[in-house]
């Protein structure tokens, strides 16, 4: 068990109603945030993607003010820890309609770090996973519940030497890993996927795109092509937990951890430095 | 509240852990039996899909035995009820591999029966909803819990006399309603859109193509074009809840109850012969 500690409502509670819709429906949006001596990491950027997924998703009444008062709060009381935060849309009647539902359940889980192998900074293996992504342009972005997808494209491997998988869309098109985003370089370019048809706008995407913007690096954000794997020059996943892991190793193929990503890696670590622009989600 | 009386796991309990994973990624599924003089109808049916959903998401050990003998004892003490089950993955670690996950969690909620307008059994009004459904064909036909695509159809509308909105794919094909299956009349024929790539496979779809299938009538299990809604004879939407409900207006066009819809409806309340063969979602 990995649970430090846990809040529903501000309230010290593991437990939550069987009524809440964010069980019954996966009606709801989650972040999970990186803590590093006692501060929540990009916390506006967090707290900006949940609020573009309750405008999304129609979830009304989450105030930001005392979330992010809740949130640092949590957070003051370790050192470095996983910060879980669900947003639900409260008890409802029985049935999909949204009218009369509420207020909004808000649950805060600290978690233990995580141990992953120290190499992984230096580079994972990673598969490409059978799994595709539907386009869904309602939900494409925004960090809901509905999570089934990534469960079912997890649970295609077992080996614990791959650290990662990559997800197409139905068109063969590379969208995201199943908990990160994903970075190609050709040569001078950094290159993401669009994220308008699915997957998860990430907030370490966003900061990696600052990054890049803010030392000269060309940017593209645009379809992918899965065949443009077999030709990258750099490749690279991303999430806020783990910051960036170069791919070194794609369906037993070697591809180098080249200097870009290296880059980008060592602007991440200045911690004191954070970069906290406006950003919104496509 | 509509809630009579609710176990989890077999207890007495309406709270569950906030690390279940049908809370963390809607990594479960559902079944929404009528409770009908005290006894659950087709709960062989229900038990099948469920555990057809189960095998589909890989989750183990849902054993048939007991949950039968849990929904019928709490089904028992009322006449006439709403009984949702949620089988949840359990407990897991932080992120989305299943291994170590479980054992499944079962929730039973007894809700008080909801009471729908009487007339709605002669017929109701309907829309087409603009929320379209993706296409999955990893989830198509089970019951899981990633119900976000129902929530956004039913929330287009607050109209109480519109009863159901029929959704469509990304490709323009009538799929179900948000809270239904749906079925066509074209001259002695019954159509029922095929469940391939989305949709849920309800109970009372089956238990209504087999209805037809035992009175005579040619049934087809077809891809549906939208267009084919202009042509029908009849039009009517089906759960295990409701029953059968003639669609009389659909976007503020007039369509007629027709007979087939009538005297499958007539079967359906010959209660004490429930139709239970053997049935498998496609």
């Amino acid at each position: 068990m990995t649970l430090i500690a846990c809040r529903v409502d501000g309230r010290a509670e593991t437990r939550i109603s069987v009524l809440e819709r964010a069980l019954q429906y996966g009606d709801g949006l989650f972040e999970t945030l990186r803590v590093c001596d006692g501060r929540p990491q990009h916390l506006q950027r967090h707290l900006t993607r949940l609020q573009a997924g309750c405008e999304r998703l129609r979830i009304g009444g989450v105030e930001r003010g005392p979330l992010v008062d809740e949130i640092r709060e949590l957070a003051a009381g370790v050192d470095t820890a996983v910060l879980k935060l669900i947003v639900g849309r409260g008890h409802g009647a029985r049935g999909y309609g949204i009218e009369g539902c509420g207020p909004p359940r808000r649950i805060l889980c600290l978690h233990r770090w995580p141990q992953w192998p120290a190499e992984r900074e230096r580079g994972i293996r990673a598969r490409i996973c059978e799994t595709r992504l539907s386009p869904q342009p309602l939900l494409a972005g925004i960090k809901h519940l509905n999570r089934l997808e990534q469960v079912l494209a997890r649970a295609e491997w077992s080996d614990p030497a791959i650290a990662e998988g990559l997800m197409l869309d139905r068109n063969g098109r590379l969208v995201e890993g199943t908990m990160s985003n994903v970075f190609l370089v050709h040569g001078d370019t950094l290159v993401t996927p669009r994220l308008d048809a699915c997957g998860v706008a990430g907030v370490m995407r966003s900061v990696l795109l600052d990054c890049a913007s803010a030392l000269g690096i060309t940017t593209e954000v645009r379809a992918v092509e899965a065949r443009e794997l077999r030709e990258v020059d750099e490749l690279f996943v991303c999430n806020s937990l783990i910051g960036l892991w170069p791919v070194i190793e794609l369906d037993g193929r070697s591809l180098p951890a080249g200097p870009l990503g290296a880059r980008l890696q060592s602007q991440l670590e200045d911690a004191d430095n954070p970069v906290e622009t406006n950003w919104y989600p496509e």
